[in-house]
């Protein structure tokens, strides 16, 4: 069915001074087809502004009819599906372009937050009935990774587009807390795995 | 080698209402060899005294040169390698058999404590050099575990045999914790990586 | 100076099976009056719907030039200063009317959600400098309190008031925890000190 | 009752880059006093050797009925009265002589670990009765506190003393964790009535 609407998911570059970062980790071993739909899958910077721009450019042009971001969430222990973006961003640490903002909103005259348009609890039932530990979440934080989520449901509300969006956070993967002791963590295989269940959640 | 001494490892049936035990599902994932040392795998009995007193026949039938008891650790995110068993029983829900002890001593009496004989420290490091994230833990608790560790040390001090012996804790299986929001997970293939990699270290 | 608007603070009855509630606990200790503004005490009940109705009353009735709602939450240790009420309840367990949402809306044609319009870290900032240990928090949950938050921030918005408004949850108190192995607490005292000091930061 | 036989109790002086330590705050505030007994209080150097030399020259000068020391855990959240002291230390920071051991045992030659001669269950209880959140625990740590609490039972085991001797863990206080999110705390006051509770248990 190569007429089938693509699925769009993106990953992020590491941050923090890690060299890996588990939601890029974990996207890369989503197939390249599911259920007859192209999986697009897009690596961002982990930068305000340039990554909810880059994820804008490949809404419009490919017309997805899911898209998922996927982010690392460490010291959280299962994949986590957002219910709600933000218009705010804070930052404990400069993303990897060097700011660091205060409380700014993300877009000056947009509304306070969107709710997810992914099926949020069907999409955490199909990670579990796959196997997957996995809840959905009410906060993306405030850096760049909720950013990221509002960007998307905006521009999508803007432009009147019918697509199912969210985001979904993943535990840090085992090599990243080694010796971090009592911090969770997740293989990138299963939440690989937990992604596509919710992935074809979404589909339905 | 034939010849060379066997390497036991434990681990226990489901208790507390669950299917499965992650301490049985990680040791049966175990080789059948090391390093040419057979590896001989004891499946036990969540019971106080029976655990103990088959793991003791076990140890002298076997007269291994590593003994590692393996242990489900609801909660704790990272495989424990345990350095200390306290002589005292102490139980929040009844062991298998419905006994549930309350301050009683192990070894009325034994001494307070032993220490592992396992290098505990190496084994950590042996451990998360294969990738697994790895703590050493001052406490087995005071359920089963801490006392089937506290047996077989106390049987190889009683008996003045030269053993590297010790307990692990692994914990929760994936499919333990669907459902428990923000409870950590380790898949049985990595907490048996885990095992393997500590036993070589005692076998060093 | 009787002629200064009132501050409203709300707290909340006892639920699930507690016969205390810690919000309740830390309004009580509040000051009748603050800076020449009469303090308004509201207890409300556990109830969507009712308690949101109840407190629209008081602020159309007041006129207060701050309202601050304070809930318990147990499980966290700092006092938390809430920055975003969602229109979407969700329960665990029943309210105290028996009423048990699994994915409403608070207010079906209202928007997603609301910022608070406390000056949200300049209230952390005050509760730390009188030596209470206090954070902003993204989410307030999708329970009652969160429900609280949204109606309050609505009736504001729609009826175009100039009120400084939010949510502030505290910790359970220590009677509520005594067994309760892990869990944090924090004295009504502390809270209440805690919330003074948010209500003086938002008069500025 | 001038001729009651002492309580001998200890609190710790800051370390690790902090300006007060939880557990000397609470002591300080402890009646001089306790059912006809007087109440000794004693200021150590956070320091292997010389905490445990002071203290054993207290208790052979004071001849005291019970002895409790007292140390600050920070990240737990409740009192936590000690089961059991090892012969082991470790240390993640050097203590404030700049020693920092790596697996040395306190004693060469003393007995594996010794458990507390003091009614721990019973102390929990009292404290959980004066309003106090309390557990016990299974471990003291490998650092200062741990070596202390060996030497006290160690010395009064080898000089067959008949003295209830054991460790308390008290919580952070409040202005230690203002600005560290979800860290637990416990005021001096609160810490103080627990410890109380636990001498009067002793006493019994």
């Amino acid at each position: 069915m190569g007429a089938a609407a693509p699925i769009l998911v993106s990953g992020f570059e590491p941050f923090g001074g890690e060299v890996v970062n588990a939601s890029w980790e974990a996207v890369k071993l989503l197939p390249d087809e599911m259920d007859g739909h192209p999986v697009q899958k897009l690596l961002l910077p982990v930068e305000f502004g340039r990554s909810g721009d880059l994820i804008e450019e490949a809404v419009a042009e490919l017309r997805p009819s899911v898209v998922i971001a996927v982010g690392e969430a460490g010291g959280r222990a299962h994949l986590s599906v957002e219910r709600v973006a933000v218009n705010l961003m804070r930052a404990r640490i400069a993303d990897n372009a060097g700011f660091q903002p205060d409380g700014e909103a993300i877009i000056p005259e947009g509304p306070d937050a969107y709710l997810a348009t992914l099926p949020v609890d069907a999409c955490v039932a199909a990670a579990r009935a796959d196997g997957v530990p996995a809840d959905a979440s009410e906060t993306a934080g405030l850096y760049v990774c909720n950013q990221l989520m509002y960007r998307i449901l905006h521009a999508i509300a803007c432009n009147n587009m019918h697509i199912r969006a969210g985001f979904i956070h993943v535990p840090h993967l085992p090599c990243q807390v080694l010796e971090k002791q009592g911090k969770p963590f997740c293989p990138a295989d299963i939440s690989a795995r937990g992604i596509a269940a919710a992935l074809r959640a979404a589909l339905c």
